[in-house]
């Protein structure tokens, strides 16, 4: 443990699914942490392992030396920051945010200008890997920034990341990366249930193409990931359909503004809004395998 | 050396990248080698290593008890064994027929019926793994078959394959498995020119994102093995656009005659008929990317 680190004070907003594993990694390497959640529940959970509560963003920022933004989009972002009681206003001069939420290149480069009016510094770090990633400081960041706002916030991103990208000084090159991965994710992930599903209408076993595919060169960190959820018949949300159709919209959106084509990003985005649109919104995203008609899922071993 | 094994004869027809790779692997581990190819230049290799120069299926089909076809398709598949000249007329009772073309299920099927009526034996065995593995006798073979046909050709497929799945009794079951790689393999060397497209219409450094991607939930086994191709900009073939309107071709057809939908594959196929329209046909299947216009991707250090 860093005597120096033990003595920086963060703040996290937002203890969903990986802001519990920041507030958590921040924690265990000595971090002074002080959390806000609409959810009491989520805040209790954090105060337990030694953090303070506090009430709003307001009274947060003028508590850190770094924020760590871990809302679920850009409007989230904007309102913790920037609203009624958000946190910009006050916080002390040179301090650093790090906004971790998946945006669009253009909201994070906006983000960065108005953070740097404030006096402020701006770290733009998406972040991916899953909870239980995040939950042992281990998920990856894709950060931009000034030098000065890395001075500051080093320690911080080396106790919540296994992998720090560093993607250039202007603040968006972390979120242009970022989307880039999530129209992979959101494509591999349909794509998984396109070839699962033609595979059971074929009569082949689910479990044995599960285990041919992932060791061939069909093979993608989602199919690996995802398809084990359908062989369970297990569709309890660890990132749900819905947030995919927001990702691939952010991706759909920033290629329609720059007039470029995206064919699959499109096509799976159809996917999940009829995924969505048939009920299954806030499912496990592999649920997008049950657009697929007249063919016999895996069920759930709990339903008896 | 298995001295048993050492006694067996086994022919290739088909000496591409893949074929190639089997006969030097069965030479090595000692069998008794007999090759057949239309082209002299790929005989002659594997003559320098010890095979048997053959100059018809059907002078091979009298030698073999083992016949590993080896070739692109379908047609090509029942010309060998079936068309003038053929293998299968002049086979030995009870020798078997390994037949490793990605085909159509259906395909698959008729032909195991018509090799079980000729008095043979028939093993489904579509391979992946590319040329490399092949080389190296560590490819993967997705089999189907009866127990018969394994006792026989069991040593063969452990000379050539590191990974000898085996799908069923049934002939067709290795190349149900084999389709649903094939699609995943499609959409995903698609899906990475996509994603490297955006990322560099939006102004991202492509080596950057290849190692931040490569280490992320976005990744995929294409996305990694083809992005060096773009990367490097050298489109050489290891395996060609047209390859992958013929194999996704299968995947569409066979689902068209099932009724079942496939957007994603069906998508993914109209971006290498384009590729191939604009002439990239027989470019590596990475020059999928060659489809997003008003980008400059990376040069070739070769043009100077």
């Amino acid at each position: 443990m860093d005597l120096q680190a033990k003595k920086m004070t963060v703040g996290v907003i937002g203890l969903g699914a990986m802001g519990m594993g920041v507030a958590m990694s921040l924690l265990r390497e000595g971090f002074d942490v002080h959390a806000c959640d609409v959810r009491p529940e989520a805040v209790q959970k954090v105060v337990d392992a030694g953090a303070q509560r506090v009430d709003s963003p307001a009274a947060l920022g003028k508590l850190v030396d770094v924020l760590i933004i871990v809302v679920v989009n850009a409007d989230q972002t904007d309102t913790v920051l920037f609203g009624e009681n958000g946190a910009v206003a006050h916080m002390k001069p040179g301090s650093v945010v790090i906004a971790c939420a998946t945006v669009s290149p253009e909201f994070a480069k906006a983000l960065g200008k108005r953070i740097e009016a404030a006096g402020l510094l701006m770290i733009d770090g998406p972040i991916s890997g899953g909870a239980a990633k995040a939950m042992a400081g281990e998920m990856t960041i894709m950060t931009a920034g000034v030098q000065a706002a890395y001075d500051k916030c080093q320690p911080v991103l080396e106790a919540i990341a296994g992998k720090i990208y560093r993607l250039g000084n202007e603040v968006g090159a972390g979120s242009v990366v970022k989307m880039v991965n999530q129209l992979l994710a959101g494509v591999h992930i349909a794509a998984a249930g396109e070839a699962m599903a033609l595979a059971i209408r074929a009569g082949a076993d689910p479990e044995q193409v599960y285990e041919v595919i992932t060791n061939s060169a069909g093979n993608s960190w989602m199919f690996q990931n995802r398809m084990p959820h359908v062989l369970a018949g297990d569709y309890t949300p660890l990132s749900a359909v819905n947030i995919f159709i927001k990702d691939l919209g952010i991706v759909l959106d920033y290629a329609k503004k720059n007039v470029f084509p995206l064919p699959l990003s499109a096509t799976a985005h159809q996917m999940y809004l009829q995924a969505s649109a048939a009920g299954h919104g806030l499912e496990d995203d592999s649920a997008v395998i049950k657009n697929f008609p007249g063919i016999k899922l895996p069920e759930s071993k709990k339903q008896v």
